[in-house]
């Protein structure tokens, strides 16, 4: 775990957060990715050596939608960044950790990435990802 | 802004908190602290350029009390390092950020700190925060 290399954060009109984010920011997104395997619309802003990443659902039954459904917006997930994926996911099964995906799936912005679950992360939804090379 | 500066927790008991991310970065606190002003005890992890701060409540009017009788345990705010605290405070007010602390005030780990008003950064609880110097 190198850094924090994104926060994914829940929003229900990526156009509209996309402007408050430009403000809060002074810049605007640098990327905008759809990723149809999550069902989600993404952008990405940059912040230094960090990101933060926007989801908007693209359909009912996608993560997103369930998490506003019972959550509303907010804050998704924090993802590090990571050298090895497949050595991290040993060690942290290893550590007692459920990683939710053994196998890392391809994520948005050219990372592998995989999921703990966030029972046993004190609630947060930890996202491991690794830049593909 | 110029990076996460860290990311903000809630959690029930900061001794167990401490074990499963002291497993999760590989490494233990570098900093135990009570801001007794917030009714909270923390500790701090190191993850690169970023940190990750634990925070417990030690009063029942706690605004990390009050967080987990509402929403459980996680995240509960991200942390942007600024250079100059008024002059973002100003910028964001122009920006139309409602600003909860017009004047900075004392937070943990020698940082000056402001918050925004999460309603309008899509439900995310911003906090500003300045190196003491």
């Amino acid at each position: 775990m190198r850094k924090i290399e994104h926060i994914g954060i829940a929003v229900k009109n990526i156009e509209e957060s996309n402007m408050v984010f430009e403000k809060l920011f002074g810049q605007p997104p640098y990327k905008h990715e759809e990723v149809k395997s999550e069902g989600v619309k993404t952008s990405f802003f940059m912040n230094g050596p960090n990101k933060i990443e926007l989801l908007e659902a693209t359909s009912p039954d996608s993560p997103i939608a369930k998490f506003l459904e019972k959550k509303g917006e907010g804050i998704h997930h924090i993802a590090f960044d990571v050298e090895d994926i497949c050595a991290e996911i040993s060690r942290l099964k290893d550590e007692g950790f459920v990683v939710l995906n053994e196998t890392p799936k391809k994520g948005a912005d050219n990372k592998l990435v995989a999921f703990l679950h966030p029972k046993g992360t004190n609630g947060v939804l930890v996202e491991l990802c690794q830049e593909i090379r």
